[in-house]
C-alpha cells in the first residue's frame, strides 16, 4: 500500500494520528490537510503531521489520491462531498465517523463518476482531542469497521481496507445501520452513562471519589459538541440501547429492593464474566 | 507511630497492602495475620507480608497492639468481636469495610472494656483481589474515612488516625450513615452501573468494544461475593443513589427523544465539568 498524496479533512486527534501513522509506516508519500482552525493547522505542520495545510477541503483534496474525512460527524457528509467534487478521477475517499448510516445515506448517489467512497469507523480514540494528542500507534491492533454499500464497488473497498491494514488495524465489514445499532451499545451508551453518572455528583462528594468513579466516568471528559452530534446522528440506536440498559438496571434494582442476595450475585457474576472475557479474549 | 505487633484479620488485597505498607514505612515491628484460606496464608508469609499466620482471628489478635479487620463486609462485625475478645487491654481495632453503618451498629456496646474501636474506610482498592495483588503504596495520598461514635473515645481515634497517616493516607471523619449515603453515590453506584452495562453486551458485540467500554465497565470484574455483601449492607443508600441517577438518565433520554441538541450539550457539559474537576482538583 503506497499512496502518493494523502489528504486529511479535519486534523484533530484522529486525523493527526492517521497522518503520523501513515508517515511512520511509509504508507503516504505526501500528507496534506485541511482544517478550519489555524492553530490546528500550524500545530499539524510544525509537529510533522502534515507537509502542507489549508482551510479548504477542496484545495487539499485536489492533490490527493486518498482522502480521509476526520471532522465531527455532523460535518462529515459536506466534507466528503466537497472533497469528492475536487478530486482527480480514481481517487478514493473514506471517513472516520462514529456513526455511519446518516453519512452513507447523505453521500449515496451524490459522488462524481470515477471517485470511490467507503465509510470507516476506527474503534480507537480518546477523551482527549486535538492533534497535540495524536499518536502514530493509535490504530495498531484496533478494529476498523467498514460499511460498503452495493454501489460502493470492489476496488474502492480494497483500497480502504488496504489503507487501514497498512496502519496496523484489523478490518470488519458491516452494514451501516447494523454498525450504528451495535455501536450504540458498545460506545455511545457507555459515554452517556459516564456523563450521567458524573453529572449526579455534588461538589461536596468530589473528595470521596476514588479510581472506581474516575474510570467509570472517564468518557465524560469527551468533547460535548462532538458527542451531541454523535447522539444526534444515532438517536434511534441510542434510545434502543438505553431501553436494553434500563431493563438490566431494573433487574439490579429489583434484586436490591427485594434483598435477594442470590439474584444480585448472579447479576454481578454475569457482568464479571463479560468483562473478564474482554480482558482475556480467547 | 510505632506498633509493636500489628494483626491483620483477612489478608487479601487490602490486608496484604496494609501489611506491606506498615513494614515498608516502619510502622509495625511485627505483623501477624489470620485468614481462613491456607493458600492465602502461605502466600502472605512467603511474600514477606506476615511474620506469622494462623486461621483464628482470636489467636492473631491475642498478640496484637493494633488490629485491622480486612474481611468481606459481611464478616467484619464477627471479626471485630472475635479479635476484641482476645486482645490485651489497651489494644485498638479498626476495619476497612466499604460500608460503615451496619458494622458500627453491630459492634456498638459489645466491646470488652479497655479495647478501642473506630471504623475506617480507605478509598483505595482494585477490581483485583488476593494478597498477590497487594501494593505497599496502595494508601499513599488516598483518603481514609474514619467513623467514630460518641462512645469510641478520643484516644482510639488518635491511634487509628495516626496509623493511616503513617501509611501515607489523608484522614477525614464522617458519621457512619453519612459515609454510607455518600459512598453509595461515589463507589457503589458506579460498580452497579459498570456491572449492568457489561451485562447488556451480547457475545457478538464483544469485538466491537474499545477502550471506552472497557474503562466504563472495569469495576464489573470485581468479586461478586464481596459486592453482593456491600450492596446488602448499604441497600437503602444504593437504592437512593439509583433514584438520583435514574433522574439524571431520564434527562438524557428526554433530550435525546426530543432531538434537543442544546439540552443534550448542556448535560454533556455538566458531566464534563465534574469529571475534568476530578482530574484537576484545585
Amino acid at each position: 500500500m503506497r499512496i502518493a498524496t494523502l489528504a486529511l479533512i479535519g486534523v484533530g486527534l484522529i486525523g493527526g494520528s492517521i497522518g503520523l501513522a501513515a508517515r511512520r509506516r511509509g504508507v503516504a508519500g505526501r500528507v496534506v490537510g485541511a482544517d478550519r482552525d489555524a492553530a490546528v493547522r500550524d500545530h499539524a505542520v510544525a509537529a510533522g503531521i502534515l507537509d502542507a495545510a489549508c482551510d479548504d477541503p477542496a484545495v487539499a483534496a485536489r492533490q490527493a489520491d486518498f482522502v480521509v474525512v476526520c471532522t465531527p460527524v455532523d460535518h462529515i457528509p459536506q466534507g466528503i462531498l466537497a472533497a469528492a467534487s475536487a478530486c482527480k478521477a480514481g481517487a478514493v475517499l473514506t471517513d472516520v465517523g462514529s456513526t455511519k448510516a446518516a453519512i452513507v445515506a447523505a453521500v449515496r448517489g451524490r459522488l462524481p463518476a470515477g471517485v470511490g467512497f467507503v465509510g470507516s469507523h476506527p474503534l480507537a480514540g480518546s477523551e482527549k482531542h486535538g492533534p497535540e494528542h495524536a499518536r502514530a500507534d493509535l490504530f495498531a491492533g484496533r478494529l476498523v469497521v467498514l460499511t460498503p454499500t452495493p454501489e460502493s464497488g470492489a476496488a474502492p473497498l480494497a483500497v480502504v481496507r488496504g489503507f487501514w491494514e497498512a496502519l496496523g488495524a484489523r478490518v470488519r465489514l458491516m452494514e451501516a445501520t447494523e454498525h450504528d445499532r451495535a455501536l450504540a451499545l458498545t460506545s455511545h451508551l457507555p459515554h452517556l452513562l459516564a456523563s450521567a453518572l458524573a453529572g449526579t455528583l455534588p461538589p461536596d462528594l468530589y473528595e470521596l471519589t476514588a479510581t472506581g468513579f474516575a474510570d467509570t466516568t472517564r468518557l465524560a471528559s469527551g468533547n460535548p459538541a462532538l458527542w451531541t452530534a454523535i447522539f444526534g446522528a444515532n438517536r434511534d440506536g441510542v434510545l434502543a440501547a438505553l431501553e436494553v440498559f434500563g431493563e438490566g438496571l431494573a433487574r439490579f434494582r429489583q434484586a436490591l429492593a427485594a434483598g435477594d442476595a442470590a439474584a444480585l450475585n448472579a447479576l454481578l457474576q454475569r457482568g464479571k464474566s463479560v468483562r473478564d472475557h474482554l480482558n482475556n479474549p480467547p
